[in-house]
């Protein structure tokens, strides 16, 4: 049964009301600072792709982390399982922890979605394509429709400026002998990815891959059912920093957030959500995203639990 | 569609068959050190508790950490989100590391299943009820159905003799002020509730509650339908050990494992599982147990990624 | 040459003077909370124990972890480098770490002076000597010269009720297997060893042998030159919890403190310091002793360094 | 009394005999990688800078960490105690915990000896002097007075490339805003002072200025006394890597090694030992200079505690 998204829509953004003025806006680099907190966006796209929304929804924003889940992708569909030998599938322990788990862990970073993962992910992506930022590029452009998705030149510039922690991270990697490519190589590709610019409705779309089991937008292949039922069991124990638990138990689904302030959420077999809005939370998800997505789950009763 | 359950039984037993040599039965105590490692049992409950099964899936065995999805329903029914303030929600990071997790997050154990946090939820039932023991004995021959469902003191009594890292646990808690009850108190009715016997009949049974929403098998209302939601999202995130992140790739199921042998999975709105193989992996998960699981999701395509 | 003792203890007491308001006398145990934290007495006991003092310095108060000196000195005594393959001799690193540590060290605690290295002494001592309470008293009254040294029971039995983190590292190190004797016999004796009660005069006297190279009081050996060389080593290194670093800085003396206020410092082959005054700072150490023995190793200029 | 050094040397050497064979030359860098594991060399200065020796004392080898007294010396000349603010004096921990410990510790590395702790040193040498090189380099040429003191541009190079994990330190302490110049800048100085290139003749008499309580060679003050006091504390708790305990224990001298194999040794107001050897024991301390440090202080008796 389809619900009425009008009324859906309007409950939604009732419920992100009271929490609009809290958090705070990142601010590591200018870029980001500059983004107006009080911004909504929230869309739902069905697995053919037609897609809704409301608020900001077709407002750009940076979606930093977010990329993972499609650097992944993208890796997984030509290395299978052999990834998992270069990066885990574990939850990431406490954030205080990172550099010691990593090298308490020879350099097998907790999952893909950990900066140390994704870096691990970016590697192996620039060996495999050659160039990394571009293949990821044209891969979002096809799935969201978007011809214009691009890169920030000056957040990717901002955010090699003020990497020192990404930078001691993987030169944490290269010392344990966990990068193929020159430490940075790596971290240019790295930073440029985390840079791509998209709004709701584009970032719904591209994710759709994992509500169709692995099928691309164009309905040919990109995961085996398996591989995209695993990314999906991965973001729901690693997509929302340290706060995978909280967010299992208040939203109940896969999903994957970004400093930027947007979250993209999967409805295996059934849609795809992106949720913005730039003001974060203490652990980095974006407060009005979190927001939404409990309140339509609960509206719905859509969860995988 | 309800498939074939013969057929499906009958590939899942020879997909287990491959791993029966393998693993180590738990031996830290000589109760169950003695059971058959080839024993292997399987069992299905639909949510109108119509369960069929197979192998030695009416052989009962030692329960151990299963309890504990138990003992966190009959305390959340109560207390309801209050527990939340003395247990967390979040994946137990790494095995090694549980003291110390204890000890920088005074005495809040990361999750219901992790052992210390078990402790915490014993002590609160106790003050609950003035007896957990036989709360939780009621409780679970009402859902099982089956009113034979009891201890085995002699496990009980072994478990008290060896647990000398649960005695840790518990005085480390009691330091930290986290504990209403006498250590001694909390340890004894802990160890009881891990010596309970049960059959996967029973067990995939006793569990229906949380594919039903939280309703009983009476279907009067255990937990609202948002509480067993998140029951099943914390067993996602902390019900087999250390292994969560794995487990979730390969089954995509919430359990909850126990060093008996047993693991409990649910397919909310559909069904209860409960498998087990008294060999344990290197995590303490029964070999048997997660690759039926495994060649049961696949076979049927349930999960809920 | 020998100092003006007078004039220098006149000079210490100057120094010590500005700190005696500050601070938190131990209130763990009712017994220590009621000290007066005013309290301030040093001793200096030379090589043939000829002891001096000033303030409160034959006032008895509670030796508490002072008392594991002499615990060690016995036991090594008898086993001589072997002690080491049961317990460190490194730095304990980080105060939150002593669970984490000892997990990951599998039970083998960094030094006999942190509370798990303490009760693996202790243990040996048992074996040893069947009553290590008694042969620990013995030996302090003929060092000291005085035949009142005792225990104080009402100590002994609140440290035993309110003990549950040292409980709590005895389960522990039993899990681990590193006990031969049951946890309750060697936490019984190790907080009767805490509970001795002694002053300035008497500690002085009563560490001499570590001054002495080896050699008690009546000068028959207890020690080689190289096993007295190595506790004072490791009392430099662990003596004075986890500010050994800071302590070594300002003092410059191997050393081991009480949570009772007091402090030993040896001065090897020139003479033994016993300062004492209730009141702690952050680490557990007596402000004032600290503060006193920093004025008298400033103003004479010994200094091992 | 002044021992007979030509009887001494003959038993150190013979003592040092059945260890030549055993250990690793650190091979991380070609350039070390490369030196004869059968070197042996022992020097003596006493407080006037004469200086006897046998075996290779002459023989120039990389110094590597031993250069961290001298950069620490230069900065407390200047800075004096508020150095302490960005740095500590407390023993290191665990190995395996440097990242952890400097990001639990907000970027204040344990000790100046820890790599960590280092790069700050040369953080602030490189600001109070504009060139920390040159000022290292003229400091050691005139206390050693050896004018062809000098920096070997190979290791120096060799180091930078293969230096990921200092790299790694370096950006993680930049992140948390604790260095004033560039990260380059920090690690080429840091790199450079590593390759300094001395014999145990040279490193002795430049280590004098710790003997003679803060007295340069030209007994020109550089530290005050309780100063150059200090500096022996932090070297005799961290100046051996993680096994500060265990060579406390068996040489009982504040001292510092390096993995080009060298160990200066530090006998207050009597005189300053160098060792040498390239092959390394487990925690990168010369396993030869180790062996010949124990059996000097052994027959000689001298040792501070």
């Amino acid at each position: 049964m389809v619900p009425d998204y009008e009324v859906l829509f309007e409950q939604v953004t009732r419920a992100v009301g009271p929490v609009l003025g809290g958090g705070q806006v990142a601010d590591y680099i200018p870029a980001l600072a500059r983004v107006d907190p009080a911004r909504f966006g929230f869309a739902v796209a069905d697995l053919a792709t037609c897609t809704c929304g409301t608020g900001d929804w077709k407002v750009p924003f940076s979606i930093q982390s977010i990329s993972k889940i499609f650097t992944l992708a993208l890796v997984l569909a030509v290395d299978g399982d052999a990834l998992w030998n270069r990066v885990g599938k574990e939850p990431s322990g406490a954030p205080f922890n990172s550099f010691a788990q990593l090298e308490r862990e020879r350099g097998i970073p907790r999952n893909p979605f950990v900066n140390a993962g994704a870096l691990i992910v970016t590697d192996r992506l620039l060996t495999l394509t050659g160039d990394a930022r571009t293949a990821l590029r044209e891969f979002l452009r096809a799935e969201s429709g978007n011809p214009d998705v691009d890169f920030d030149a000056r957040v990717a510039e901002s955010e090699q400026r003020h990497g020192h922690r990404n930078s001691a991270l993987a030169h944490l990697l290269a010392d344990l002998g966990r990068l193929d490519n020159p430490v940075e190589a790596v971290l240019e590709h790295y930073f440029w990815q985390c840079s791509l610019t998209m709004n709701c409705r584009d970032l719904a779309r591209a994710a759709g891959f994992l509500a169709r089991h692995g099928l691309r937008a164009d309905h040919s292949r990109l995961l085996t059912r398996s591989e995209a039922k695993r990314v999906n069991a991965v973001m729901l124990i690693g997509g929302t920093y340290d706060a995978a638990g909280e967010f299992a138990h208040r939203v109940g689904l896969p999903a994957k957030s970004g400093v930027g302030g947007g979250i993209v959420a999967i409805i295996p077999g059934r849609c795809t959500l992106c949720a913005w809005g730039p003001a974060l939370d203490g652990h980095g998800n974006s407060l009005a995203a979190v927001t939404a997505l409990d309140a339509f789950t609960t509206l719905t009763g859509w969860s995988i639990f």
